[in-house]
């Protein structure tokens, strides 16, 4: 089976710099895919993306060695099970709060015994290869977004969830539901404390820990915190604001 | 009929900006459009867009009051009036290179007796009003690409066909013609004097001069050299750009 | 932010004329949207649309004034979410049959800390504007609808639930599981006698009462009969009775 | 090989009721093919469809036994062939003014020694069945659109094409370059008379005569004037008279 | 309504060839329905389908007198009911492990007072018929996935289920949780066993028994057995080798 | 830039196995890509693919070593240029009858002082790589389709064309205007002379000849012959053979 190359990053230690995809375009995906991110990740949840287009989208980043992977819109084994059957090499499941919502995450990913995740693995198989169904439990990294109060509260038994591959921090959720607003990057000290919280118990135990941040900029910061896995800003955001400015230095005098 | 907004920014000497669409999304289209640009032209030449594609596309543009327009890919009346029925508000026809073809491009985009288009507004209707038929003539705006050596020979008798709007220059094309490679802004002092002749010529009769740049500060430069529409790059590049130094910010240490 | 013109119709005691797109095709929507209904629901339950033609549907209606809602296929806090960041100023939920079904509606449509929405509103960020985060819960309008018979008995919970803006009655199912079939018009008097109690202790809240009817003379009587908000018949069914006659009529001597 | 039902309609004199489909949704064209219309036609010319939505409304269409015909956007041998190629069982082509542009149609439409279609019918084959490439001459209709002057000029030259098995006539296109203005049905004396005189000599001929009409009544009119063939208002029409009537009746008092 | 052919089959004791389709597209669809095969069972578990390629491929199928079906991702009534609006005659649902999954199943198939599904038939009024509110129930099958020990162990209350017409065995899933893994047919005794006790129980019941095949002969072989469905291989599976099989044979000297 | 390997296969004088694509569908394209195939070409003239479905299949196709071609629907230089855009590295092209003919095809598939293609790569940069614009003159593989009588009358002159890489023999297009009808191989003398006629001028001048063949054994003969390319079938009849013969196997006792 081919290789998660993420794996070995971070086994090696080295920053993992993740795309961020929420425009349903296999183009776009495509010319992502050629910019240097080691993987790049589908957003079904707040992404304007459907299932076909998200087939098409792993498509085009298959073109490249980026890792493909997918956030379903909810914890669902239906859902997470297409996407992986689709291709995806790697789920970053929102609102895990509990250490039952992350057993539910893993087992979707996961064929058995270890899981329930159901046999048919469509186009996984003509990008994974023909072992898949025996080498996809190994290769396949299940990340728990961490963006609750209540997963910061559950925090050690979601990380002890056996199969879970490492966290992902939403923070603006995480900072909305302490009583803040969303911010490209948020200043508050109880949400940088918590953030680091979630950090340092993920990297304690070896799990991969992730974050989403606004831009290039910051993501640098966050891996300089001790971050595995960075996301410099998503595909709209980081359009508009470049166009945006193509147009003020257009008429700049 | 909506007002062709393109024709008062002309009137008023205000410079007209004008954003580039190549990726066939309608999602991408309706985050250029909230960008600030005058116009957005979707490219149906070298871009990765379908017809229905395109039509989504000009949906998503006229959430705002920015003006649609395409390049069709090629000089068919079949294919411009196509984009016209859809909704378009300018044509920016490549390769026009005699009087002859100016002429027809014109005709394909006016109504009898002035040209020779079909009558059939079908979602033009809906985005011009119920008064198409006797205005369109009127608002829709037709631009020769100037991009041949053989357009330089015939610039004054195409800048002559009746019911032209406008130039719009494509540098590439030319200096290739030219014997240079492509660029993203080109020095040679051939291609500059090329380009300042077809300007100088079209504003000399009144009408629009446009150009296609590769970003906004090469855009503000032809809006100071006396251009009247300016492409201040297209969104393929732009994202490409930003995207990779995004990755490249991440990874800074 | 962009303000929900229904609130103020309803506020100003005006009637409130909903289309109804079972059709998945934003040109379809872009007809629509242009023939004076104040607002245009896309049915992700009985329509044949999937998610990226009702964000398309969307974009077309956002053309014009008319305010974009949609009914999702079920009380899904996922579902729900994806279509409020496509840009949805509404939810139209069914089968709404008790207090706790309401509540979790309305959760799934509020920013915290009234409810659990996940920030991420994309489209609905162009469509709302910049504030999005802090006006967005007092503009999209939440609808449960009342179908079933458990809902009758339940409506003075349902209806106390705070957030809830409104109900809209299916009169098809809730006259189905009354021991009736479908039609166009209920003339059962139990029907109309729970219809009429739906709307009774709607109004007397001061919320908005909505149902969905089967054609425009029929909407007029609702109307007449004090809804706030009417339906007049779904896009299908008007398609196909206006081309059944044409045919008729082109057949006749 | 299926047989083309048109045929033997117009062999028994009996009227062909045509509808026209220029919204791009095999949706909306299983809809129309269910209202008890002989045959329906996808307009590629005025039409907000592409190649592909075309093909599958061709496939809506064959869940009935209405007849699938396609307008394309131009005389382009290769567009016909690709029309034919998915289905189509006939051809509607716009601007035939000459009797070397009914030629060019017909060749189109015609596998040597008759004509020059190149063979690989795709789609054809599974709709007309096994015997395809032996009977598809005899099934599949020619029609030239008559909607020019010269068109009317050349009228006895354009019908004496062999292979050619009618005319329809553009009213609105005719009747522009007659220097009138577009009209649901036009009043003008020698728009009437032009109309007139194609229809006859067609019919003289024992071709089918068939027109555009704005509206089912309109269309009986044809018919009582010796048209075969009508076409009772095209789908988007239609939809936005039924819409708006249906608006105005909601809000009637 | 248009009958279920299926029911009069397996009534005649006839077999059921059942083809399977995991690619999302129409043509596909339509080509397959030309084959023979007596039912098509499209797979949104696996397969690589969105809803409204689904529709299509319902389209498709119906051109055809081949009977279209549908298996879901879960067992959900919000997505089997869409599904089922969509002209689906047949539902084969994953995972059904219990009495309570099976009544769930058949709750959302059928109209009430049997079951709960809601009422907006969109296209299976197209596909069925004008009657198919009173006849539907009678019509549509309900297919329960035996593919899990537990279905298994509760294997006489799922088949005690009113309203469920048969069972469908998926013996890779099945395989896989008793511990062996994938495979074109299973050769374990204990498999042999499970899969032999199912279809007895099922039959002897008189429902229908259908299983899962690899290909062709494998079918032959469990209707040899005393299956009544069968499918022989999946589309993708089937097409996969069928190509390497040309490209083998092209490469042979 | 990416290297052509085909240009080395046919160095090497090693068979090229080239795969036909007429299914409109980027999974199908990918199914197909993993099997062996040297190279796959999109068939834009008789396949029911439209052009953002041909980009989706260049993609999925890119995901392999496999090398993507298309045939246009026609000798048209802006559906050449789009489709070399896109990414294709080969054209095949039908109806090449003509040296005039052959070096506007190659014009197209040229940039300056070469031929007159139009610069503008977009995904052509990323499948191909930053030196695109210098190096794809020497990478894009140019074939003429030989399927008239008047190609082989002017075979040589059709041979000379400067930039031409190769024929491509279409059996069926000249068999029938040879007057035989279609055929998986034709056994007629005359057409074999004539095949046997145009490749060995093709292979003499060292250009590269090709063939369309029926089956893998076809293309295997055709390369015992000395073709240097054959397509051993096409995707959509290799697709119902293999489901027929599923279907017969199925039902055999």
């Amino acid at each position: 089976m081919r290789p998660n190359t993420l794996r070995a990053l971070h086994r090696d230690r080295r920053l993992i710099v993740n795309g961020w995809l929420s425009i349903g375009s296999s183009y776009v995906a495509e010319l992502a895919a050629h910019q240097g991110y080691d993987s790049l990740t589908v957003d079904m949840q707040h992404g304007m993306v459907g299932f076909e287009a998200c087939m098409g989208m792993f498509q085009a980043i298959a073109t490249t060695g980026a890792i493909p992977m997918a956030r379903p819109s909810e914890n669902s084994p239906a859902e997470i099970m297409r996407l992986l059957d689709a291709g995806s090499y790697g789920i970053i499941c929102p609102m895990i709060s509990t250490a039952a919502d992350a057993a539910r995450l893993v087992e979707s990913c996961r064929y058995p015994p270890v899981g329930r995740r159901s046999f048919g693995p469509a186009r996984g198989l003509l990008y994974g290869g023909g072992d898949y169904f025996t080498a996809a439990n190994g290769e396949i990294l299940v990340f728990a977004m961490i963006e609750t109060v209540a997963a910061l509260d559950n925090l050690d038994s979601i990380l002890a969830t056996p199969g879970l591959d490492g966290i992902y921090v939403g923070p603006n959720d995480l900072a909305i539901e302490m009583g803040h607003g969303p911010a490209n990057e948020h200043s508050e000290p109880t949400v940088i404390a918590a953030v680091e919280r979630a950090r340092k118990a993920c990297v304690d135990r070896g799990l991969i820990a992730g974050i989403f941040c606004s831009n290039g900029p910051a993501a640098a910061q966050r891996a300089a915190q001790g971050f595995d896995l960075v996301t410099p800003g998503n595909d709209a955001a980081l359009f508009r604001a470049t166009l945006a400015s193509a147009v003020t230095a257009a008429r700049q005098r």
